[in-house]
């Protein structure tokens, strides 16, 4: 290959996707809701990935070992309930939570939920979301990515660090960002608008 | 060259060093330690680095946003006290604490610190410490590295991540250990004993 023949192909192989990163954040039922605050979610305003929305509701959580409160609840309303907490949360709160997918939540530890209007104490549904990329199927075509895929991430922050293991998402419910943590969002310096260069594993 | 060959180059090249997250901690000079405490430093108990130890004295460091508590301070006392945080924390305290290397502290913010028997407002001294490994100048030499290079570590955890642009420390008065925050620590699953590998930058 020519200089302009390699330089051309490491442009077309290189791909950039947003980085975001994610707070703590809860996720409810329509009935724990109504339970929680008297009445079902209301938005605040929308989030990257579509239909998603931050509530105006917030709720306390309560481990152990301490308490956060004015966490954020995201809507909408889901069939399970999920607490998503960084490492340094849970080590906070008392609570042992794995690292998982969202939504793979069996034997993941409880926590007790505090809102306005009542309290919620959950048997399981607490873990630390597995970094992860949402990827509409266009992208995964593109990037020649399919759902389950890891890849690699390589974030271009003020603290470079890559991310090995990052789980990719495919569905056309999603628009294509990375999802990260606090911790993560530490460890690597970012600032919103971030990028990320996708590196296959 | 041989498949033996490639496996014997491979593990004579590929080296590893313990990978450490240190807390939030505080340096103090002789005459802070007695404003703070009433007394000089004393050790409870040794760190890895040869001399250097943890101190019973514990601190509170106060921010315009909130304070931490029980925060350790390590020994000996230095030339010039230095504070030591994640992001995490600096979020919590209110103070936007850059990301340096141990000991560049001008220009850096300033906290209040208080102790049984007295307090003290620095002017600067508080930061992120950068990702760095202490290397004894044995293994500088045996890992072709010298003061001042940086690599990449490539951390054996439970989240594994490359952690890139780790400054490389010499000195005769370090044991070789990678020294990472409690963000960086978090994001990567990190365990005691964990082990990172040194990539070449």
């Amino acid at each position: 290959m020519t200089h302009l023949d390699t330089l051309t192909d490491a442009i077309l192989h290189t791909h950039f996707v947003e980085v975001e990163a994610s707070g703590r954040h809860v996720h409810l039922t329509e009935a724990q809701a109504r339970q929680l605050f008297g009445h079902g979610l209301t938005a605040e305003r929308p989030l990257s990935q579509p239909g998603q929305f931050l509530c105006r509701e917030r709720v306390a959580l309560v481990g152990p070992k301490g308490r956060l409160d004015r966490v954020a609840v995201l809507g909408p309303a889901r069939a399970e309930a999920q607490v998503e907490i960084s490492l340094t949360d849970a080590r906070a709160l008392g609570i042992d939570a794995p690292v998982r997918l969202s939504g793979d939540t069996a034997g993941t530890p409880g926590i007790a939920i505090e809102g306005p209007a009542g309290r919620l104490d959950l048997d399981h549904g607490v873990l630390a979301a597995q970094r992860h990329i949402h990827m509409t199927p266009a992208d995964a075509a593109r990037y020649g990515l399919q759902n389950g895929d890891t890849v690699s991430i390589q974030c271009l922050s003020a603290r470079p660090l890559i991310l090995q293991g990052v789980a990719v998402r495919v569905s056309d419910r999603f628009a294509t960002y990375v999802h990260i943590d606090f911790d993560e969002a530490n460890a690597c310096g970012h600032r919103r608008g971030d990028l990320g260069r996708i590196l296959h594993d």
